[in-house]
Formats: C-alpha cells, structure tokens, sequence
C-alpha cells in the first residue's frame, strides 16, 4: 500500500476552483473528444462510492443518430409540456432558455443503474433502498468532476420521460434510467449557472 | 469575470490521488474538529449541481446526545435485521463488519432534500422528480470529497428507518432524509474500500 496522499493548500484552492467552473453545459462545440479519453473518464468512476461496494452504474453510449433522434423526440414533448405548465413572463423566460445540447454534443451517454446486480449482496439498502440508485448519482457527480478537469463540459438532460428513452435505447428491463448525458467542449466558460445568468433564479 | 482554469497534468493526477482514497469511513479518532472547517465544506456544497438551481440540500447538525441516541438504537435494530436476512458464512462476514462510526464520530449530519422548496421553479423535474433528491446525493458527494481534501473522513450511513431518524430529529413534513453522515479524523487512511479488505466483495 502507498502512503496517504496531503492535499496542500494550492491543491485545495484548485480543488475549490474546480467546483467553481464545473458547469451544467447545454452549447457545445461540435469539435470530437478522443475515444482514451472518454473511456478514460469512464474507467476512473469505478473509483465512485456504491452502497455495499455494488457499483451498480451502467454507462451506454448513445451513437446511432435514430437513438439521437428519439431522444430529442422525448425532450421535445417533455419541454413543450413543461413549457405549457408556466405562465406570463415566468413563460416567455422558460421558452428563451437552453436546456440541453443534444443536437451538438458530440458524446452521449445514458447512465443507468442495474436493479438486478447481486454485487453488494444487498448491504446498506434494506431499510433504504434508493441508496442504489444514489451510488449512481456519486458516480456522475464525480465523472463531471473529472471531465472538467479535463477540460470537458458536461450537461445533465432530465427534461425527458425515462420510459421512452428506455425504450428508444433497448435496455435491460432491470436497469433505472439515472440521467442523460450530453459531453462535449464548451462553447465558453463561465463560473455562474446559466440559470442565474438568464434571471430564471436570482440567488 | 475571471479567466477559466486550465487545470495541469499535475492536479489531474492529485485529483485521481484523492478520488483513490476518498473512503467510507467507520473508524474515527474522537478528537474534535474545528467549527470553522465544517462550516467551510458546508458552505462550499453551494456549488455543487442541482436540478434548476434549485439547491434543496439542508444540512442538520446532529449534536444532542439523546438525538444522537436515537440514531445509535435505529441503526442497531436495522442492523440486526439486515444480519438475520443473511445465512451460514456471508451471515458471520456480515457481524464482523464495522460499518458505522455512530459512536466515534465527533461530527455529525443529516441531510434532506426539501420537497417544499419554491427553488428552481420545477425545471427539469416534470417527468423526473427524483431529480430533486439527486441533487442533494451530488451535493454529498461533493463534500465527501472536499472533507477528503481536508484530510477528514466521512462516513455514510444508511442502516437506518429514515422515518425514525425523521422523527427523532424533528425534521419539517416536507423534508426527506437522504444521509446520515459521520465526519472526523480517519483512525487510518487507506487506498482499499473496508468491504473489500473484509472480503464482502472480491471484486
């Protein structure tokens, strides 16, 4: 066993800014990202936390333009209904904001979890059950983490109904969909959220 | 504005240094922790990604003894019932796991998600409401690893009826428990999950 990293001062101010300039990125450049790095990224989430060691995250690359086109279908539908549930200038904001890159992103993945791992032998999720689900969402959160370092931008896309993308991507019947990734280079940088920016939260 | 960080070879390799030895802490020395570092990491959650900035992570500190009793008795009965679901020899590995620092922890949180909060105005959550939960499940993994940084160790816990800890906490109707964290200096550092070392998973 190696010895117990120190993270010294300039690291953590690093680590800080990191955290920072992580953004939820929906333009993208439509510029390719190497094949060694995504898989790359992907390999490093097995260093994610799961509940009971169950790693229970199912990474599928979503090339085949028909998947693509499916999914835009779904956040098609999806937004125009969110749209509809708005009203007045809470409405006409809604309708000028970007939320996903879907149609430039140059990497998609959707992220399940497989409900039916017996990995972990089910410890720490009797009483919680959702902490399967959760393992996934830790896993996501640091690949976004990691990409940013690498300079990648990713965006999360939940305007979408998971039962048509499940469909659309023939999935396991046991797999949970957890979130849809869109990955790419950014357009530009920014340390606030879009959402802020845009005036559609003020805090 | 500020100029975006280009983040060098080096952090990348420190950064995949502290994802290694991020670990799920259970054994704690009970030496106190200063406020001001705490209140630093929770402030620091406030960048972490959430479904429309809506930001519905709420951090309870847990200091009162006969709370913290409360959480000790629930773990302790679902710990017994999750031993009794298991036979023969994963039954004996199960009671000689370690898999909470209940006891040890100088610090200790529960976190919810609000399900009350106006924030973020229901965007992205139409057709996937989880996703508000999701968020705080980043925030978590967030500050797991800034603690890290830190140099401190954080535990989660999940062996619990969140309605008890609810309960025994006096949370808000609308607030729903997802961790229970123990936070401290680590009795020792390692680069290997405990479950896999005790041989629960062998993979």
């Amino acid at each position: 066993m190696s010895t117990p990293p120190v993270f010294d001062a300039a690291f953590a101010a690093q680590f800080t800014e990191l955290l920072r300039w992580r953004r939820d990125v929906r333009r993208f450049r439509r510029d390719p990202v190497p094949d060694e790095l995504i898989e790359g990224l992907i390999a490093q989430t097995q260093l994610s936390p799961s509940v009971g060691h169950s790693q229970p995250w199912r990474w599928m690359a979503v090339d085949d333009p028909r998947q693509r086109e499916a999914v835009q279908a779904s956040f098609s539908r999806c937004n125009a209904e969110a749209l509809s549930a708005y009203e007045g200038e809470r409405a006409a904001l809604y309708a000028r904001l970007k939320l996903e890159g879907l149609r430039e992103a140059p990497v998609q993945f959707a992220v399940f979890c497989d409900h039916g791992t017996d990995r972990g032998h089910g410890l720490g999720r009797q009483t919680m059950p959702e902490m399967l689900d959760y393992s996934v969402v830790a896993a996501i959160t640091q690949f976004w983490l990691a990409a940013r370092v690498a300079g990648l931008g990713v965006g999360w896309v939940s305007i979408l109904e998971p039962a048509e993308i499940c469909a659309a991507l023939e999935a396991p019947p046991a797999w949970k969909l957890i979130a849809y990734l869109c990955i790419g280079w950014a357009e530009d940088e920014c340390d606030t959220p879009e959402l802020i920016r845009e005036g559609w939260d003020t805090a």
